[in-house]
């Protein structure tokens, strides 16, 4: 079947999320496949950074600490994501960074599971998330390994001697999928715990922790949630751990009295031990903003218009490019978070034309070029348009051009 | 001698950083001396603010990284505020809370001084900074332990079992400055590190971190350098430890090549290496407009109004209030840093009674009523409407009134 602009015009006019792009602040002349990487602007955040610089800080000063809520932010935020995930409201908080919450809650596995001394993962997986396990394994002297396996190989690497299994849901790179429920029942069957990055995943699935029996996760807040750039980030420990997951990182918000100033570190109850300093509100204040236009949204249109973007987007590529392009990301749309893959040697430049265009998706090294698929804010037809520049650009040779081969800081 | 009107009024005509106030939006009807806890907006931070959401994010998107100097952030408002703090503009930068910077330098310290098992701190630190290290020894299992020792006694107490020193350079709660550069060379006569809280004493004396050979510090970004509510923080490496020092929150910014997705963690050279996630831009921006503002000040014209103010509030407390106030803070200016602190049983009410009023300090229990000092905002004459509202509440017994019991969230 040959897809025509008609047809995405038509999928657009019965688009029941349609009524959201309107609430998103989108740069004229830019199509935006990268809300993975960087969700848009929420036009509400607009407003509440005025209101959160002007009145809160300037006006209201450290009063709003109290006054405007600031201290109840961190859980606040967190119960809103925690709708999005099928969790709890009292299961998620916001803090830190996703690298730094992943240090806590695989720290956390450990003490809950001494004497076992391996953590496992996959090869590939977001850099940081590797990194961050290198670092905690070092720091403890050797005691406790990192073993990446591939995932075909996951079932047979968990053993009894697996304290945690760290998987990202949905792979940065290639988009693909892992069954959550699955995994976690295989790493429960062998008495290890679950800690899973949902930063590709908050936002873009149906994620559902509690019915995967999930025991951690961590998030990103910048990515699908819309809070705007290094926002804070999310994690999630379920209620029948809350009472034992004691982290390293016990800073004073983390207290289960931090104005009593004592002397000793005594973890507050449930999520709030899970924080460490000062909370960060101009982060806080635009991310709460955009996870309050996604929590609006119905979660199953949102995963039905998310898959249907990236079928079209495959399908267009492969009709109006022919076969110049691989396809690293799953074609099977159940197997696929909302971003898809494609390879080229070239890569680097042909995105780079690309963006010049206004059509901005990103490069991963070493030949990947990614297009996220964002169902609050992007149109059918916008695919078209994409994928209609792409084809351009691959047929002139524009990418060649000595401008597109300089590497940037930022990839 | 009789401290009169006049007297600081002349002092506020005569005083070279007067033009100063008038780049911050201080609101009306406040007499803010709570600058110590979270500065005050700067003007420039308000538009600053509204370019980083509008323009940068909402225009510029995943484009700013590179275009709108994103990626640099750390490392630029790092070396900014290094010329505040007696350091290398690449000794420092940008990242995190104090909190998690307290755990990386901890930590790294521990792994420059193999086999020793102590790091020494004082009783009624900050509790985040003794709360952290609790963590961190916890964690090792307690191979190492945290002691306090009251501060005359940390000459014996610092033996060649320490490997660590950790003290904040000024006490958030008595104002008492430690001497930096003797104690520094006492640790390094035993063979033991520094790591240096700035939090109470950037933007406020004329540190000189280099001066004294500290290896390691810290500090706020909220206070002194206002930069907003929960402002990201910064560390200080001392160059001769940058290559040796390895941190375990080994996150993805802190890598050689963030943007090659290696598997495997490679620090960075220099600073970089204790970036950890995605850097917060939105705080980053607001930060990088109050440090601008603090580095255009003479920081010997900023010690000497600090200390003045600081003298003439004590001296006016005890002309209008008489002896119904304990001193908490030291006397003699030269060992305080830029903030007073009072005791009262009542201080909690008392302060709830200034502030309704609308005169800003805060309470530290049990007992202390603490009043900071901000050359750059405050006005002499401002001291003298402050105690004046101060011996009004006490002599009217105002501060008795059932409203002013109720303990807030935040104190």
């Amino acid at each position: 079947m040959t897809i025509t602009r008609a047809m995405l015009e038509a999928l657009d006019k019965g688009d029941p999320l349609a009524p959201f792009r309107d609430e998103f602040d989108l740069p004229p002349d830019v199509l935006y496949l990268d809300g993975n990487s960087l969700g848009v602007l929420p036009k509400a955040a607009k407003a509440r950074m005025v209101r959160a610089v002007e009145q809160e800080w300037g006006r209201g000063l450290i009063r709003s600490w109290n006054e405007a809520g600031w201290i109840d932010m961190p859980g606040r935020v967190g119960a809103a994501i925690a709708g999005l995930i099928g969790a709890h409201a009292d299961e998620v908080i916001v803090a830190d960074s996703t690298s730094v919450n992943i240090f806590k809650l695989a720290a956390a596995a450990l003490r809950l599971r001494p004497g076992r001394r391996i953590i496992l993962s996959e090869p590939g997986n977001f850099p940081t998330d590797l990194y961050m396990l290198q670092g905690l394994t070092m720091f403890l002297g050797g005691a406790v390994e990192v073993r990446t396996v591939a995932p075909a190989d996951l079932p047979t690497a968990l053993t009894d001697e697996v304290a945690l299994l760290l998987l990202t849901q949905v792979h940065y790179k290639t988009g693909r999928m892992h069954d959550m429920a699955d995994l976690t029942a295989r790493a429960h069957a062998v008495g290890a715990l679950t800690l899973w990055d949902l930063s590709h995943s908050a936002g873009a699935l149906e994620v559902n922790l509690n019915g995967a029996g999930a025991d951690f996760a961590v998030g990103c807040g910048y990515k699908y949630l819309n809070g705007g750039p290094g926002a804070p980030a999310f994690l999630f420990v379920a209620r029948r751990h809350q009472a034992d997951a004691v982290q390293p990182l016990s800073g004073w918000m983390g207290h289960a009295a931090p104005f009593a100033f004592d002397d000793t570190y005594r973890p507050a109850d449930g999520m709030r031990r899970h924080l460490c300093g000062t909370p960060p509100i101009l982060g806080l204040s635009a991310l709460e903003e955009g996870v309050a236009i996604m929590a609006r949204a119905d979660r199953s249109h949102i995963r039905e218009k998310s898959q249907r973007l990236g079928d079209l987007f495959i399908t267009l590529v492969e009709q109006m490019c022919g076969d110049v392009f691989g396809l690293i990301s799953p074609r099977e749309a159940g197997q696929r978070g909302s971003h898809v893959s494609l390879s080229h040697l070239d890569g680097y430049a042909i995105m780079q034309a690309l963006i010049a265009r206004g059509v901005i998706g990103d490069f991963r090294a070493p030949d990947a070029l990614r297009f996220g698929f964002t169902p609050l804010y992007l149109r059918y037809v916008d695919l078209w348009e994409a994928v209609a520049h792409l084809a351009n650009i691959m047929q002139s040779g524009e990418y060649r051009q000595d401008r597109f081969q300089t590497k940037a800081a930022v990839t």
